[in-house]
């Protein structure tokens, strides 16, 4: 007998992954305790899964089928996460949307998702007049916010009233996702994730960074953005319970902190920076909070330093990934976020493969390159996605074989300890030397009176591209190129060094996911010049 | 465009869970650390999988071929582990056998599988001239043992010497394993794990016991079992390292704990009970040990006091599953271990459901029953079986729109604990009433001077059956009958108590994975009658 033939096609299916088994698990296991809180709204497992049904039930009234895409536009809020259930639960494809685009930005995604449903909250609603005649396949438009809704427009709250159908267990390879990457190079592609894809970046997350029922994790980076969704599945999954605030306020963050009793946060560098150096973080008790995930760019010494300083009581886990990767790719044991010790020098690593997943770092032949050599890492497993949607050239150019090429440099040491050198496309290469600007930037960060710092390759006669630096110091502080530059020698190789030093006083510009956007800061200075900037 | 038309199927097969993924991330986290201890015998990643590339070599040159099954039959060793991963290294698949079975056992299991080679020690060599004649399908015998092997017999290190072909990557739903259950309900079936079932189960090990890099894991309890293998693959994947003894003998591991600096172990209530009354268990230092994965049968109360007293810095968690689900079904975190406290009661269950699943309770209809009712447990998840090989009206009766009955009686409490009330062929049904042995049994090893004690039911004219114990009294103990009817009575309802009581002085019939044999202790009763007893 063949042994295939004892399980069906169908059945198949429903041995897979489905990204609502988690909230079933969670309501099964902690039926009566807090599964969301916003502002003053509390929320119960029973009752989330409750309305997430209801709101299932409403998709499907209003025409939504399977592998259809519903689009969020939305600050962070409960309803927020109650769709990242609803959607999935009739096989629909949530579309979560960067609240931070123009206009023709998002217009574009719109179009290019082919979402039918848009919901939309009060600080968005200003592109609504401006999209209104430009998203012709938006059926309708669902107000998520608590204040009434603009005149004939649905209010989420009314979809709750709703009968809950049965979950469709979408599952397995099943679209579970369109997350549209972008800001920091070039124009927006629509990364296609699967349910499988999303519950094993959530069991990693668990495995990793060990959430379980006592978790009370804090959505302060923004929910579209997959930075913070590689907690939200991983949560839900343990029991734990989700807190949210609109975006990042240092203010609104430290107060939830200590009135929520939050356990684990997700932060980038830069607000780790702006939280630990706000005037008023003394006066909050944040002794519940246990453990900071830091990531999506990489940590200045002189930040993590202050951080350890402050606060003793939390263990820091540097990740690493990306959409492509659902997104996890590494992670760091907190024993090695040290700057002292055996371990010191291991905290400038993003640390190790998580378990569903391999890497490995490649030559431009994509040929596996020794330890301890610079090239571009690749990821496989059940973790990478489907593909960009719509867009099988660009899918064809990074996914071969089953491994996803990164388009990030890195280095990879004799244990397996991953080491970002640089989005290839950042790095300078200045005199036929090749230059990781991270390297720099941390060099560069140490220096008292710097607030931030970015560092980009800018035309030059002589070196083909010169280390250039962009410095905002903090307020009140003066520097002269001079006292950076000699600095920079103290630390660095001299080929490394910024030749030039630009100051600012406004902060630099930020993508949606908290990273500088280099692209934008090397624009004025390629004018004219032909290398692409994006 | 069609989504999935960005990946094509031979893609979508290397996106798969791979077996040997683990023991590569093991190599590139860990390289010179410690793999396997055997004796004397110290490896270290790096070797272990230089050792299982050419083992794996060797079987292609002696002609295995993909989806072929190849069987071992001996005590564990590090060579059987290494197996494990050589064998799916080419795609073929595992088949590991009882070692406690009678010949004409394992000759069903050679034939039923069609092995085409089998790995055997020295322990299981006196089946081969009984077997010689009787497994065509064996191609090669090949030696597992230190001494010698046999004359015109391959000697496992004579397979070290071959090259490492690249690995096939066999993934997802391709056959990693038969695992022949059986033992204590009927003939052997061979349970049909694929890449995706043990990965999962692995993972779910790693975040739900929390295994890591610094773990050493003994195996104790017979490798051909899943109960040990629960813990092999998630020990790997997380870099931690595997000491071996033979077989379970409470001084060899008692030993081996102090010497390996052993971190975790996973035992059955009879081996806890024989490790902490071995009169030389104060002789050895065990301080290393701090944690203890138990299942497989109820712990009894006695037993668990005692353990929790006597080794106060291990956590005890419960576990439960069965071969079906690859193993892992529930596992109950050790805060929950407790005999006192606002937990305490909770310790009688195994647990709630682990991350990759679903549990429900059922009736006889297959309709989920409220919770605190008693009724037959259902489990839905990527780490249920494909099936019994060659078996589809078993496949058929267990498996059913994905999920899988168990057979195994448990009540679910409001919280998703889950409480084994017994296999649902132990139950007894005494008078129309429903009798959990499990119940009356811990009742019964409450009483001082009980070693060991089973409850079947016996055929009753009045009764239909009645509830009947066999007890082991303690070396130099004398029960009565009356005395343990009437220390039950003061414990559990009357219909439960045992009408008959029986004494022996040998241990009870355990099964290769430590449970009681009840088929066997039944059969004396039951000649003649109607009832089956398996």
């Amino acid at each position: 007998m063949n042994p295939l033939a004892a399980r069906t096609i169908a059945t198949l299916a429903l041995l897979m992954f489905s990204l609502t088994q988690g909230l079933r698990r969670a309501v099964q296991t902690k039926p009566d305790s807090a599964s969301t809180i916003f502002g003053t709204r509390h929320r119960t497992w029973r009752q989330t899964i409750e309305r997430v049904g209801c709101v299932a039930g409403a998709l499907s009234a209003l025409g939504v089928r399977r592998g259809e895409r519903v689009a969020i536009l939305s600050l962070n809020n409960d309803r927020y996460f109650e769709l990242m259930y609803a959607i999935p639960w009739i096989g629909a494809v949530l579309v979560p949307i960067n609240t931070r685009l123009a206009t023709p930005e998002i217009e574009y995604i719109l179009s290019d998702s082919g979402a039918s449903l848009l919901f939309i909250d009060a600080a968005m609603a200003h592109h609504l007049t401006a999209l209104r005649d430009k998203m012709p396949a938006v059926r309708e438009s669902v107000w998520l916010d608590d204040i009434a809704s603009p005149d004939g427009m649905l209010h989420y709250e009314d979809l709750t009233a709703y009968e809950a159908p049965e979950d469709v267990f979408a599952s397995g390879d099943d679209l579970a996702g369109l997350f549209y990457t972008g800001g920091t190079t070039g124009r927006s592609k629509g990364v296609m994730l699967t349910h499988t894809n999303l519950v094993i970046n959530a069991m990693n997350a668990v495995a990793g960074i060990g959430f379980n029922s006592d978790t009370a994790y804090i959505h302060s980076g923004p929910m579209f953005h997959l930075a913070d969704g590689a907690s939200t599945f991983g949560v839900t999954m343990a029991g734990g319970r989700h807190a949210f605030v609109h975006r990042f306020d240092p203010v609104d963050v430290l107060q939830t902190i200590q009135s929520e009793k939050i356990t684990h946060a997700q932060f980038v560098p830069t607000m780790v920076n702006m939280l630990i150096n706000h005037p008023r973080f003394g006066e909050f008790d944040i002794s519940t909070l246990s453990f900071i995930l830091y990531g999506a760019s990489p940590m200045p010494d002189g930040v993590l330093r202050k951080a350890m300083q402050v606060m003793p009581h939390v263990r820091l886990m540097h990740a690493y990934g990306m959409t492509e990767a659902s997104p996890i790719v590494t992670l760091l044991d907190p024993r090695y976020t040290t700057l002292s010790g055996p371990f010191a020098g291991r905290h400038k690593s993003c640390g190790q493969v998580a378990l569903g997943c391999e890497a490995k770092v490649v030559d431009a032949n994509r040929k596996e390159v020794a330890r301890g050599t610079a090239g571009e890492l690749a990821i496989r497993g059940t973790n990478i996605m489907k593909g960009y949607w719509n867009k099988p050239a660009e899918t064809a150019a990074v996914l071969e074989d089953g491994w996803y090429y990164s388009g990030d440099g890195a280095i990879m040491d004799d244990e397996g300890f991953v080491f970002i050198v640089d989005r290839l496309k950042d790095m300078i290469i200045s005199g036929g030397e090749n230059i990781y600007s991270a390297e720099v930037e941390n060099a560069l960060s140490l220096i008292e009176g710097v607030a931030e710092v970015a560092v980009i390759g800018v035309p030059d006669e002589q070196w083909g591209e010169r280390v250039h630096a962009i410095i905002v110091p903090k307020p009140g502080v003066t520097l002269t190129a001079e006292q950076v530059i000699e600095h920079c020698h103290e630390q660095i190789a001299g080929y490394k060094c910024p030749k030039s030093v630009d100051f600012r006083d406004k902060p630099l510009p930020l993508s949606g996911a908290g990273k500088v956007l280099k692209r934008d800061l090397r624009e004025p200075y390629w004018k004219g010049f032909t290398k692409a900037v994006n």
